[in-house]
């Protein structure tokens, strides 16, 4: 038997597999999946692809990704073709409690990224390139399956673009172009031509293939894997529901399964399915990176007199650390100069990557360095992260360990107006489960807080400050996630301000204001604003006579929703940015907005 | 003189403007103003421009949209060579009050959209663009200035694939290449034939120029008004600071102004500056487009018996309101069969843009059909709105009358599994200033809705439940933005229960087993989650033992915190999503996060 004779026994037992777990599950997409049948076949067991089952965290592994996520049942049916799933375990396909879901989760071991939300697939590839080519240094490749519709998301372009700009000719992208997205026809239907043209016009080197025949198949991998500094764009007409004559190319059918009677019929069309072969996958070579060996940080010393901007702290704090976690890279949006990333860029330009204007690619690309065991620090304008949502909101599937980072946060950035200002980056980042949210108010607090993320493991998010602000404590202050100061207090406290960053400096200022007139309040610094600091919250509660929260953010979902929802029972009084913001001198806005020592200072005095 | 020399005198006018606004703010972007000092000087002045400058809300204007929204000296210093702005007014510019803000905002009435934040002008085009052709159908051009930088982001990708697809040549991209971003070069430099290969692949026809050569520039207009059927871009190889020999082509003066003594010695550059010539800009021909009377929706009618879900309401609410709405126009993101936008497609279609999976690109367009007096409707999963969360912030900015309708939300969606769970949809257009957020829970209610939101001036986010829910209501019922309803009471109320949606019906399930225990609970229908409702809250809070609220949605931002900013000192008891999602049944996974109700019945007898 010949290998292409192999193949096509194991596509049809793959195929077999796709129509069991779909009918079973009684939903899912069996005609997204039965269209890149040969392409995924061909690939995994067509001697291209260098995976070691029993480790699937091998760093010399070639990696997949699934971008079409919602074609489930052929990655599963893969790795049952490999062996590594049974009947059984398809059968649970969908099912409460099952590590195979709807879409790719990372409970399952093979899951390279969790997908569903499309487009995202590229840009984690990017990553994962990118890590392989210029951090690792080892030849894995990293291989991503694409839908035709998917291709008319932006993030895919943008990881297109920064594909070919770094060069990455450890990339291959597959794009099923089967014709038919969800409701209709796609954008181009099969005009393999156009995707060619727009591809290739990047800089990719391209085939266009038939992605049912074997031969095509194999030798466009053969191809790709030969190419040098580019990447590689395979564009494989495909039919929809390939293999059943009653769903090929059918509009109609998209993510629906058979029921029982169509499943037979379909089993019939499908001829003898040999349920005895396993496909092989060769191993990958042993290679190794080499592993720097962490050596402790030196320690800060900033000047209690010189006021210093948070945003800048971050940089030195990038710069700083990288010896303690030498697993750490940076990504920036092409506004390192404004976030200070470029700090650790002059000291380590090789762990660092310009992603330029394009927030979606770079948090698809971070999630890619995560997955491949870095610690990727990701900065841009706090306002711009909006920009990256829906990638932000998925790399919570993959558990990842990414450390965002927006700078120029509120209307204290000024005159620049409100499309620069981050006024929801709080709200945005507190949705996302087990994401802790982090807002330092001096140099000092950045970089311990910096230093706290980069050993944490999971998401966070960190918000800097565009101007100077004082430094408020001493160089060995300690700091934590879930922690907070009380920064100013007496025995005689009424109130109790809780601020963090700009808004925190004008809650001192209040403080010293109402002190003149005998007016005492305490003063905290919600440095953790996810976790909070439960305990020192109720003790204040407890033993004030109100709370007021200010923040430089919307009031939905910032600082004030945060702390109502630790104080059950307690008014919170919150002042935030509640009026169209505009252009201005950051203490025009500040007293515009009703959230600077003025507005607290009126808000305290109303409270007593 | 000839037209050239004319126009030579006027972009020194100009450029004296740029360097004048800028160091009289202190701040500013005047080396990003002067590369496309000709190339806008050209457009408004050499004859191609059709605007009717007292009434800039013509319908027959030619449109101008600076995506390079931080090229506002130059922006302003057109107006006031065209005698609309005084010098006066120019050192105005960033200053608190001043309508001249940083980057547009529409309080200066020549802004075609507020922008700012990068690659978002060219799908506000877009919008403006369909609605010409297609709606309108006007003769009105519409123009986008864009900065070589931004054509990174993966939004003018998508724009520009869409723009090419709906043939759209009264659609002109002008593209400056300064080759200098913020943090140095851009990715491609001045290689002009990168950006003419890319974008022509994608469909469109081009010119590349040099930027600063008058002759050029009116040539390119010339043919970029003659072409037919495809939309024309103009890519121009320009020089940042061009005409003051120490900013040209340098690095480092991104977003800098000159200081006085810098300001006098780029004025020696310049040359003598003739501040007395106005710059003329023809009048647009006089069209008008076929205005249709409102008439009056026919009535609904649910059957009470016949659950029905809220997205299919929705579909059903928009073409019955059509004939009462006659501006509406439906854009939908490839999902209108899930969505079921798809029947207003099939009785309007002519009214309905398919803008498959390219979100950002849907929602700048919308913003565009807004900006020409449409109201659009725009839906897609409320899971992929996260993708649009820059371009929806962005769109209070310009005062948007757009409506959003997010289905599928929440873990009751089922199998599908999280990338497919709208989870954060509530927080994320709470942020948004004024944002109306409605969230019906049957289909009498979403018909009652989908009215109010087309009435109301102003952004809108509708969010839909994928499952069949219970008829609750008459078809007479009424229901207003900001209301509420008490749908389970009795003298004997301890508990209420305020929720939305699929927890709703969780919540009169739990009302009706505590019955049968003879515990009495209050429940209610929080149908408008923005404004809420105060008044009734606080009656419950009044005379209540304790409130619960139920949400199918993150903890954080949510129905829960919104509750609670509306009570301040009341406990406010929240159920919602606190638990990782993944497949399953929709009442496995109700179960799972505890929002089902087994939990509310348990939450309330804790409470007793």
């Amino acid at each position: 038997m010949d290998d292409i004779a192999a193949l096509e026994k194991i596509a049809r037992l793959i195929r077999y597999y796709i129509l069991l777990s779909t009918t079973e599950a009684g939903s899912g997409h069996p005609t997204s999946s039965l269209s890149a049948t040969e392409l995924m076949t061909g690939l995994l067991f067509g001697g291209i692809f260098r995976f070691d089952l029993d480790k699937p965290n091998n760093p010399n592994n070639d990696r997949l990704i699934f971008s079409k996520g919602h074609a489930t049942p052929l990655f599963y049916a893969l790795w049952a073709a490999a062996g590594r799933l049974g009947e059984q375990d398809l059968k649970t396909y969908r099912k409460f409690g099952s590590v195979l879901e709807g879409h790719p989760a990372v409970a399952f071991q093979y899951t390279e990224a969790a997908t569903g939300s499309l487009g995202q697939g590229l840009p984690i590839g990017v990553g994962e390139a990118l890590n392989a080519k210029y951090v690792d240094r080892l030849s894995y490749r990293t291989y991503v399956l694409l839908g035709d519709s998917e291709m008319a998301e932006g993030s895919q372009w943008e990881a297109i673009q920064i594909a070919a700009h770094y060069k990455l000719d450890n990339l291959i992208g597959i794009v099923d172009v089967n014709r038919l997205g969800q409701r209709g026809e796609t954008m181009y239907g099969w005009d393999l031509d156009a995707y060619e043209k727009r591809v290739s016009a990047f800089g990719w080197d391209t085939i266009v293939i038939n992605g049912h025949n074997f031969k095509e198949v194999l030798g466009a991998y053969t191809k790709a894997i030969q190419v040098r500094d580019k990447p590689f764009m395979i564009i494989a007409g495909t039919i929809k529901g390939k293999g059943v004559s009653f769903l090929e190319d059918k509009n109609g059918w998209h993510g629906k399964a058979l029921n029982r009677e169509e499943f037979q019929t379909a089993l019939g069309e499908l001829g003898a399915v040999d349920m005895s072969i396993i496909g092989e996958i060769d191993k990958p070579v042993d290679q190794r990176s080499e592993k720097k060996v962490p050596v402790e940080a030196v320690a800060i010393s900033y000047d209690k007199n010189k006021p210093f901007a948070t945003r800048e702290a971050y940089g030195h704090a990038l710069k700083r650390l990288f010896p303690q976690f030498p697993d750490l890279v940076v990504l920036d949006g092409e506004v390192s100069n404004s976030t200070y990333s470029e700090i650790f860029k002059e000291a380590y330009p090789e762990r660092f990557f310009e992603m330029y204007i394009a927030e979606q690619n770079m948090a698809g690309a971070a999630l890619g360095f995560a997955r491949r065991g870095k610690v990727p620090f990701v900065s841009t304008f706090a306002a711009f992260f909006t920009r990256a949502f829906d990638q932000i909101r998925m790399s919570q599937y993959s558990r990842a360990n990414i450390k965002f980072c927006g700078s120029h946060a509120g209307v204290s950035i000024g005159e620049d107006g409100p499309s620069q200002m981050g006024l929801e980056d709080i709200a945005m980042f507190r949705t996302v489960k087990d994401c802790v949210v982090l807002y330092p108010s001096d140099a000092v607090t950045t970089e311990k807080l910096v230093e706290a993320a980069a050993g944490h493991k999971g998401m966070v998010y960190i918000r800097t400050t565009r101007m100077k602000t004082p430094i408020l404590y001493g160089n060995d202050e300690l700091f934590a996630i879930g922690g907070s100061k009380v920064v100013k207090r007496s025995d005689a406290d009424t109130v109790t301000i809780i601020a963090a960053g700009v808004t925190l400096h004008e809650s001192i200022k209040a403080y010293e204001e109402l002190m003149k007139e005998n007016i005492a309040v305490r003063v905290i610094d919600l440095y953790s604003i996810k976790p909070l600091d439960e305990a020192n919250l109720r003790e204040a509660a407890r033993t004030s006579k109100a709370i007021i929260t200010v923040e430089d953010h919307a009031p939905e979902g910032g600082i004030g929703e945060a702390v109502r929802s630790a104080l059950p029972g307690t008014a919170v009084h919150s002042l935030a940015v509640r009026k169209m913001p505009k252009s201005g001198k950051p203490e025009e806005l500040l007293l515009f907005e009703e959230i600077s020592k003025e507005a607290i200072i009126k808000k305290v005095k109303e409270l007593l």
